[in-house]
């Protein structure tokens, strides 16, 4: 296709009749794209509303946020309003960086158990080489570990960054293709794959229940009962019935990680903040636990283990999505765990607001307005066939 | 907040100093966005791309495509492109659109075992009136069986709708509701809860390995030894040598289904095109399989049994949304079989590319391509921190 | 190696000087073991306990029951015989059979998807004739069902079968094949393989929570506050304290299902009454879940999906096996849905006893005096290094 | 029930009429049960087989053994021999401990994720402490590590402990008490629970993939072509076919781990062998994997992560169960690891055999076979009803 994004419109245009006009007016130029993308045509543009304010008491965050959400599904900026606010009510949300890494798996191929194991153990021996090795590549990313075991000839050796406010991935991946050259090199093995499946980047793996894949962080916070009562429209006990219910469905189900909808919110976020949205494959498996303390009061809390964000880096940098980092303070140096600890409450409430509507009832009674609310303006709502 | 964009713009920036000056330049009236949004103060702008052209031979799709890609993730677009013309210069995906369905399981709460049982009986009696009753609700979708289970004194009810070229997820919302009514009078159930979890919607969970969600889809291609070298950059025999060492890394960390990266394209094409964004989550569990045919042939085969799309209804009205959905054919009536065709073939080819990229170490480079193009702009790219 | 018993022994004691005395002096004569082994060289002596009565109040078992378990592990006995009394003392435990069949899945290798396609079609359409096959192959198995789906030009086709009392491992092996035979020959089908792994007998797989196989049987008793003291030895609300705690550690472990030692009991239970004792596997994913109700009692219940059990057939025609099968009244024809339903209700009794025990400190008491037990024997207890 | 197996069996005979005659001829007096079992009446005998020689090439078991297999289950001694006897002809398995370690995961309440967070960076701090403590209360254990995690306010303390040749479960519970109570002095936490599921001893979980759980041993052989053809009766290229299609029936299954039948190799020896029965829930969760090699040969890797095992303590000391350690040389101080080996090796045999035999319809015909043999000594054969 042709050289430019207007080029390649044109030449749509001809070979499909499709002129592709509005997503053309793009708020960005072309050139700030800057490797975000390959054959640019324009911008899709996704309706971007704001949810909050929500109190965050956190080891990085602190203070009262406003969270934008891209989305295109109705009733969702609602639902995570309700909940952020619930949350503000009750005090704010604690809020905890448990780890910052990413990992990247290597396979090395050798000729069998005996020469896999050596592999493993001269990584084991030379930790710090390599650590020196990577950083001759990158300024901000460290090598904290490596982990290999063997599997008949093939090593799978996990190695772990941490990647600062990056969300560090084209880091990883250069970083380690450089200390595989070493390993090879180093002990005469035949060829490696710089990645493997193992580490699960953007892929539902039990294994992300076991490690820190970006950051994890930790929210808690117990909500009175008269906030319950007035913000979530229910009682405490009303509200667990239902956790019951739905922890049940979530076992029963085989889910990894137990929430109700981590993944909308997140998918929100990520698009409004210029994250990898692929990543909410990840960073939506993570855990929620509700609980009855005092007199009637809610105690919540969660942990995020998968939290890949960025402050830095990536779709960051793009004008809307730069705006939105501002928004939260969010887009300067720094600023990565406080983002993730934002993010991270914010899932809480939405978490709050979903339960809390499917057992009392607001929640079906939100999709019946959604819909008179579409009709009226003789629309088809979301999913109304 | 205030009671329109501009409005709810002022007080944002009022009371946090950011003004979203970028986003504000939306590409669509705010009475546009009918039903998809709250608290609306613009769009998020992000880049789309075109990849393609890609031959699919599908019951539903049978042409030539290209695909919009809405990311901000470097070399996506390029890796899919590959893929897309190897598979196009094999003569094309085939495309079988499997099963086309959506679930929703009510948990109705009742006093006992036996009682719980009764229920379930009740349902297994009834299925003709409780279709009947989903009729009145909806003209598309159709109810097309229950098949309810008890866990002590609760039932768990997954309720099978057909939702045509909507996601369905209102419809079956509301219809599922009014089900539920008419199950409690008759049964003297205490209460239920409309969702519980166990259809995972948005969450990654074994359940999605074992029915269908949204549109199930099957692609196969063969691609002839000379297309395999000259497209992907290897032969077959090396290629499958990585996808030995993909499938123990993928066994091992034991995922749910078996692909690379599937939720890169889909998550790209999602929101492109105006699907439901978390529903990647689900969408991205599937299966992809390769083997050497006859004289060093590549045969590609995939399941997707989780492709949740819609070709009408929610974001698939919005500008460039449609836009996108028209450019491939897709905007109409019954073309959401068609859509998830398009969109299956497609991801294949991004699995065939990476694969190929992992094995042939052209993935290395393409990242170190994309740091070099970044840097010359002084910018920095995708997570080189 | 040697024709019978005893030229074996002479011919292990020439090579390897070992006579295995002890175990030469079975119970059974060798032509009393009609298939269950081959190198038959004697027996292996498995201490057996007795644990209970429990009483149990279901669709097929109904009266009070005196449980053996051959085991070699201190305190498990003890356990599940406190938890027996505990349901005894509440009343009994209620118990139905929910479910009852056992499923293959042979994979038929076609040349297309869409010839693969073509066998599923096949099959949907001829059920009828498939189901007269598989009754000239057996009288007690019926094929209920198949249900089919592809991978590339696989197809996996789930046969479901109704058994009987017998296990009917080998009745389904034998029919399955004789269908597959017809199919191939039908369908022009290349080849086929009888299992693929599917079905996962004796493998823990995610399947097992979506069908049932073997019996699946639900668990239902009630406790007073009263018995739950005076049995268990704590409070109800001590005893949810701990089950929040392990049903996190449960779901943050990934474990398929949710129970704490299914295992123990079920293994105990199948080596004393001649089952196969692999499928323990199986057997041992199922739920228990714990509710407080009225004023401190305590709710229980469980669903055991994949309860493979029999009463006929296999080792429950060896001497002791069938002395055991006898002791609970299940030593006829009709008996299998009675044995399963005593083996569930047993289990939870396990369950209550073992949260119980971690919950009031008892548990290690236990282990503490199994230790000092032994140790005034001059022996090592279990695990005791 | 009564004080002695006589007396208990003359009670069970008075109340339900069955006096257990067959398995009141032990061939243990009760006092050398020695906390293996409560409420002994007598032994269950279960056949035992003997298949083998195979060879073994490993760290620590090297030469030809005879494997002792306690069964009811027809075929499964003569599947596993054929296995063994193809690896021996191939010049044997070789294999290596990767791993010996047995964890248990007490639960720390304590009052807020942030006390939490105090209680894990305090059994950071303080491990050689906790050493210590340990060492004091058992001679052969020792604690290696604590992987501490919170979840709300509860703390996750996963404790790894070696155990030399005992399983160790006994002595682990001991220590970590111990620990635990030192811990909650010094981090003024309110209470623990010693388990709380998350070592998921005895439960498939996903963290069976990820940790050592007792031995972790890699097997690995490789088989010229002519010993494939020989003793397995097909080609590597037709049994690859088979294990294609296996593959795919494993992760489409959502199965821990990769293997045919693991499960009933480890139930016939941990029987035969006095060890803990129900760990087979855990130890059969492992990898195999095959590649054709050279012309025609075939690979085969196998990696077993949690074969829990011992040749000390609770059953191995019984008079059978001793024996048959015996046989392999497995019954004194430091035989832990060679039995691991042995075991792993034999596993290995059995996916062998079993695959072959599906691949190339001996499956079938071993089962037709047993049919039929049974039906002339006029019994009626495993499952056959």
């Amino acid at each position: 296709m042709g050289a430019n994004p207007a080029m390649r419109r044109a030449w749509l245009a001809h070979n499909t009749g499709h002129a592709l006009e509005t997503a053309a007016d793009t708020r960005f130029a072309p050139e700030e794209t800057r490797g975000n993308i390959e054959n640019l045509v324009g911008a899709t543009q996704v309706p971007l509303g704001i949810g909050g304010p929500i109190r965050v008491k956190g080891e990085h965050a602190d203070g009262l946020f406003y969270v934008p959400f891209a989305t295109t599904e109705g009733t969702l900026v609602t639902t995570y309003q309700y909940g952020m606010r619930a949350i503000t009510e009750a005090g704010g949300a604690t809020t905890h960086v448990l780890g910052d890494a990413l990992d990247i798996t290597p396979c090395f191929v050798a000729d069998s158990t005996a020469h896999a194991l050596e592999v493993v153990r001269w990584l084991d021996e030379h930790l710090p080489e390599l650590q020196d090795r990577v950083a001759e590549s990158t300024r901000h990313g460290r090598l904290l570990e490596v982990r290999a075991h063997v599997l008949g000839r093939r090593v799978f050796a996990r190695m772990v960054f941490a990647t600062g406010d990056a969300m560090g991935m084209n880091m990883v991946n250069l970083a380690a293709d450089r200390v595989c050259r070493d390993v090879t090199d180093a002990t005469a093995c035949d060829r490696y794959y710089l990645r493997c499946n193992y580490s699960s980047d953007k892929k539902p793996a039990a294994i992300n229940l076991f490690r820190t894949y970006g950051k994890e962080v930790a929210v808690e916070v117990t909500l009175p009962a008269g906030v319950v009562e007035q913000h979530l429209g229910l009682t405490t006990a009303d509200l667990l019935d239902f956790v019951a219910a739905g922890r049940l469905g979530t076992m029963q189900a085989g889910a990894l990680g137990a929430n109700a909808h981590f993944a909308n919110g997140l998918a929100a976020i990520y698009i409004a903040c210029g994250q990898d949205v692929a990543q909410i494959v990840n960073a939506s498996i993570g855990f929620i636990d509700f609980e009855a303390v005092g007199d009637g009061d809610l105690y919540v809390a969660a942990r995020l283990p998968n939290l890949v964000v960025a402050t830095v880096g990536g779709g960051t940098q793009l004008p809307t999505q730069r705006e939105c980092l501002a928004l939260l303070g969010c887009d300067g140096d720094g600023t990565a765990r406080k983002f993730a600890e934002i993010v991270a409450a914010t899932v809480v409430g939405g978490e709050l607001a979903i339960c809390a509507a499917l057992a009392n009832g607001r929640f079906i009674e939100a999709h019946r307005q959604t819909r008179v609310a579409a009709a009226r303006r003789g629309a088809r709502p979301v999913g109304a066939a």
